[in-house]
């Protein structure tokens, strides 16, 4: 069942759509706090199950990211058609370490491989929330 | 002159390139603090000089948003050739209201007309920092 907004158009996507649309794709975009600053940054990733795995150098992601929660978010848009979709996730954001050796086995082994090289840390986000919207194409035609 | 990382292939873009790719798009992704856990939402905006002007209806955005700090990024990634780049503006977000009449009145000479239909509220992120990052084609294919 399609559930959408008929004000403004937008329509929710259901859990299993979220995450065939998360399965689908390779990069979107952590948010992770910095203090009191939500910053964001584009990283390339696997979803295993429902858990969104990534790999990063030293840095912001890594300092400020474990055991704190951050969102992730992917999406589609059409600028010419005035339509688009996201989905998001928010959990719990850790570091998988060679201390947890079948964790660490296993987000080794999805094959994630940045765009801009390799990278030493392995992350993952264990998503509590996953939402998506769509802006509908006939209601952005009206 | 290019800043690029010779390990990794990332450009630093310029301020100037950053909000010229700013200015040239229509539609980003804010991120905001609901307490402890950072959100991220599409928005359609208008770039006006260094400022991103936005609308919002009642909601996260609007409520976790005024006098507290975000990040607004947008990005273009090309998947087949593993490229891509993004621009990231932090800073101070806040409401423009109509007590603010001047300030109201240019906001809403912008044309922001998000794709979800109009909405009631307008926002504008006063950003302090902007940097951007391009992975470079070279590199990603090496």
């Amino acid at each position: 069942m399609r559930l959408i907004d008929a004000r403004t158009g937008i329509e929710h996507l259901t859990r299993d759509e979220c995450l065939a649309l998360l399965a689908a794709d390779e990069i979107g975009r952590l948010a992770v706090a910095d203090g009191s600053t939500p910053l964001i940054f584009p990283v390339n990733y696997v979803l295993d199950g429902e858990t969104i795995v990534f790999r990063t150098d030293p840095g912001t992601k890594l300092d400020k990211g474990p055991r704190h929660r951050a969102s992730f978010e992917i999406d589609a848009f059409d600028r010419d058609r005035r339509t688009g979709w996201s989905v998001v996730a928010t959990g719990r954001l850790e570091e998988v370490t060679k201390f947890d050796s079948r964790a660490f086995a296993q987000v080794r082994s999805l094959g994630v491989h940045p765009w801009a090289g390799e990278k030493q840390h392995w992350m993952r986000l264990l998503p509590d929330r996953i939402g998506g919207r769509r802006v509908a194409q006939e209601m952005a035609d009206g």
